[in-house]
């Protein structure tokens, strides 16, 4: 087993040149077999084995530095940098992240998680290294579906005009998560699918300096670009803002990566190699549904069948349904999603009506917008974009939607804590964000029907409206409660008249246990599902205030901003002086693992819910 | 006077041919006439005067649509559809915008203020137009400076996948709000300086065809690219993406103008007309000075000097001078700007340390992580973008700096209510956003000292600080109190034992006032200078608690998720139930105006404030 000698950071250099793919085929193993048992990111990181491995052979790590763009593909990376023990604790709570992290290892040179962020980081790394006089090499990593954020248009615009040594590699497989949208992809297939292209340059200089006023115009040519060059080799997209175009060349063949990157580290300034990679690598499955095998359940090697089916619905098959329905009635609905028609459920919504839905690539801030001028136009939007992918938005829910006031529905999934995928992407902040945005509302589902119920009341709310919901299984319990949805009205599912507990969203399942919690330790307790954070029931809150000791606030986000601090504010805005406890998640970062397990660790499980009540009752 | 025939819109159409320019010429004096007076962006508007024109000429308003990137150049389209009386009330309370506003006329599409949005709200409304069979054209104006922000990029992306008719102007000065920069200026500047190009096409493909072996590579290059034009016209940046370019053209011939926007009306699918103007055109001083003219406080017509020469520094100065002193002592300190050089006052740091000074252009986004990135390499940077422009790297700072706990420093300019530039400008939500973010820290100072004090904790404090201040005069009371900056720790200014008035940043010198006024009430209250929003003084607030009957919390920011909601969390965490009133801004827009007029229609003087606390003693 060549994987055996690989136990340390820089040990690939140890392994013979004929060796390289089989190593290849090595990890492409490992990888597999781990990712089967613990789940994980598969198709990108069996796409990128051998670039990780030619890039540990020409870098001398960790001097050098490797910013991976998303970073999900960093598993090789991870096990070329002495991190084989890890990958049985992939993502699992106090485990190895699916991510680089800086505090996890000295090779991960800059942490990232959401798309298009790598060239920034790079070119700080790369700027500091030109004030303190260094002279290491940066590297960032960067898919194609990444490149249409335009934050990486953005870093690369600065890149060119820095004009110092910066290798950016663009890891073409010619998908975001799912197909890859727009100009830039339909660019770049142009340069994929035609390879006889690098000969031309050649022939027609050669063509045209022996003809009669041909050596004239070659001269005018030079003379009107920068070179003759530009005109007809591929990339002069790139060349044009000031980068050196590189490739493309083969991302599965080792020895002509290693060529083309000891070829960029000899540029002067920034240059960019063209990478051509398949997503899914050697893995039949993955190779045939690379959105599925994208971010991957554990699953059944020989099949690539998941090991345990899905039986129940989650909320991204509520929301898809519900979707389809209110498309059918209504022909001023229309869908965006940034890149994710399948993580949103909307790929059903495209499939029944492909002139109504809009896939912009990974590009928030677009669809944000791009949402306000359909609304603008008339329509009625609903943007399906995850919680921590929604903050890029953020200056465009305030600027562009809400200032207008205009009809648009943001359904928000993966809210709350997410898991496995850890920091980057909990989804803990958006009460906080949405809620202080005037003429935003708010709102979260207790119950799977009832995020059918609210989406139908949002379509037709004709002012700017979030829903959230978490990953996962849809709560189907509660279901003979299905009041009507109205506006900043609470519902009361228990009435009792000792605590109240004002729960929102996911929490009201979780309140349920805690009150059988209370109720074994002998308390009293009135469950209220709050539905909206923004406007908040102020007459719900009353009420409570008025036969409950004790007013208690529950909700998955952070604590400053949030559901909680707008209950207390209520409270004292109408001098109610009853106990009050927030419940939400403390300030600071949450990690990966499994749900359950961090919701323990937060104090966010029935629980320690129920403790720290009886706690503040006993204060 | 031609413009006297302009009394509402599509009246230009009855001008004659050639009175155009007289027209023009008209125009320009109103403008520079008007400004001079109210102050506004004068620059921008006499750049676009014809192209306005023309645009009004061309299209059928309202039913067309012109969607103005950033908007602060539509004074002539302003003037154009019958809001010729509005500019003696311009940017003033109750007044006429400086930017578009539905609210104000149906001939303005959509609102605007930030940069980069146009092309989105444009698409939006392409697609609605399509969805409900409508026939309409639709033009978004873009700036070459709001090019460099990467949602103006992620819009084309879409806009080529898209293939419906749109029209993009591209309006090309070679400024943002100050010289442009990087590799997109880079490649507009080539096309600008080539005027021979267009002519090579023909030549290139008559000189090959000829030849032996030319047709051959004419036929190959064919077959490579999707048309030979592509290769030798300028513009394929653009029509690589799939955008049909259609210029440069002299974006001061009225003639010219018409015939391109008529092409491009033709065109099948989305197009890009590069228009050539002159920033400042018509007006030596604004010519001259471009910088200084693109937002102008009153000036004298003669001269282009101020009308009222400011005598008092304002933050933006006191931030400029300590920035180069903390320049000179730690070469570690590095400042970067998102196309604010002037405005931000960085440009004399720009100026003593060039290597250690980065102007990013109109890209906040790139512009944080970029910062990350050079923190992470062990620099100490300082971003310094105005409150209202940070929102677009509200995901940047979780992600990219707070995540990481990278020492990045944000020096917030234009912090609360800003008065003219009105709605998308007030910076009024940043306590907010930045408080929810784990890691974070957030500060803001009492005076100009404190300012100063300030920066030199926050370059050394070593983890993500924020610090936020005015626009307009630096506060120059309370010298005598400047006790050392200490992390999480306010001070007291007045100890008295009835009212405790906690005050931040610009609320101090308020509640100053405040606290005279409550004094000729027959009330004593205590000052307290909050400085840190995160962490708060949770001391300090116990401490008031003991001998105060009602704690006031003071802020320029949003009430949901600012300082006032800390406040009442720390009294309620510590069972304090004194009387506590929040002053903050309530949850609406604050619209354009003077600064003090605003503030006390949104109960924020100093009176207003007085009042509120009789009153809720009274109760």
């Amino acid at each position: 087993m060549l994987l055996e000698k690989i136990e340390k950071a820089n040990d690939i250099k140890q392994i013979d040149k004929k060796d390289y793919s089989a190593l290849a085929q090595e990890i492409r193993q490992f990888l597999i077999e781990k990712i089967s048992v613990t789940g994980g990111h598969l198709g990108s990181n069996l796409g990128a084995v051998e670039l990780t491995m030619a890039l540990h052979l020409a870098l001398n790590l960790p001097e050098d530095k490797i910013i991976w763009d998303v970073g999900h593909q960093s598993y090789t990376h991870k096990l070329l940098s002495g991190r084989k023990e890890g990958f049985d604790g992939l993502r699992q709570f106090h485990g190895m992240s699916g991510f680089p992290k800086r505090k996890e290892s000295d090779f991960d040179a800059f942490d990232t998680g959401h798309s298009s962020t790598s060239i920034s980081a790079g070119l700080g790394l790369v700027k500091a290294r030109d004030i303190k006089g260094e002279k290491n090499t940066v590297v960032a990593v960067i898919g194609d579906g990444s490149l249409t954020g335009g934050m990486a248009y953005e870093a690369m615009n600065n890149a060119a005009k820095l004009e110092t040594n910066y290798i950016i590699i663009l890891n073409d497989n010619n998908m975001s998560i799912s197909e890859n949208v727009g100009g830039i992809s339909k660019y770049l297939n142009n340069i994929r699918t035609t390879s006889g292209y690098l000969g031309l340059k050649e022939g027609v200089y050669n063509a045209l300096s022996g003809t009669k006023g041909g050596d004239n115009l070659v001269n005018r040519i030079r003379k009107v670009k920068s070179s003759f060059k530009q005109m007809v080799i591929p990339g002069m997209y790139f060349e044009d803002m000031g980068i050196t175009y590189l490739g493309p060349v083969n991302g599965h063949d080792i020895e002509g990566l290693l060529t083309v990157i000891k070829e960029a580290k000899r540029v002067n300034g920034p240059v960019l190699v063209h990478v051509l990679t398949e997503k899914g690598k050697g893995y039949g499955p993955a190779e045939r549904h690379p959105a599925r095998f994208h971010g991957a359940e554990p699953f059944q090697i020989e099949t690539g069948i998941p090991s345990k089916p899905r039986t129940t619905a989650n909320y991204t098959d509520i929301f898809s349904t519900v979707m389809c329905k209110l498309g059918q009635r209504d022909e001023k609905i229309v869908a965006i999603t940034a890149a994710m028609p399948d993580g949103t459920g909307l790929k059903r919504f495209h499939n029944m009506y492909p002139d109504r839905f809009f896939d912009v690539g990974i590009a928030e801030e677009h669809a944000v917008t791009f949402a306000a001028g359909l609304a603008a136009g008339g329509l009625k939007p609903v943007v399906a974009i995850y919680s921590s992918f929604l903050q890029r938005a953020y200056d465009q829910i305030i600027h562009d939607v809400c200032i207008q006031n205009l009809p648009v529905v943001f359904a928000i999934d993966r809210a709350g804590i997410v898991g496995s995928d850890g920091e980057t992407h909990q989804g803990i902040f958006d009460f906080s964000y949405l809620s202080g945005i005037p003429n935003m509302h708010v709102c979260a589902p207790k119950n799977k029907w009832e995020l059918s119920d609210m989406m139908k009341f949002a379509v037709n709310f004709g002012k700017p409206i979030a829903i959230r919901y978490p990953r996962g299984t849809a709560y189907a319990g509660l279901q003979d409660h299905r009041a009507p949805i109205e506006l900043g009205k609470a519902e009361w599912i228990y009435r009792e008249n000792e605590i109240a507990l004002f729960a929102v969203g996911s929490m009201v399942k979780t309140a349920e246990t805690v009150r059988e919690l209370l109720k074994e330790r002998g308390y009293n307790a009135s469950l209220i599902n709050a539905r909206f954070v923004k406007p908040i029931d102020e007459a719900a809150v009353l009420e409570a205030c008025d036969n409950h000791k004790l007013i208690v606030s529950l909700e998955e986000n952070v604590r400053s901003g949030g559901f909680g601090e707008k209950v207390l504010a209520c409270m004292n805005d109408n001098h109610k002086s009853n106990d009050y406890l927030n419940i939400s998640i403390p300030d600071a970062y949450v990690e990966h693992g499994n749900v359950e397990l961090l919701k323990k660790e937060i104090g966010l499980d029935a629980e320690s819910i129920a403790e720290a009540i009886i706690c503040q009752l006993a204060k």
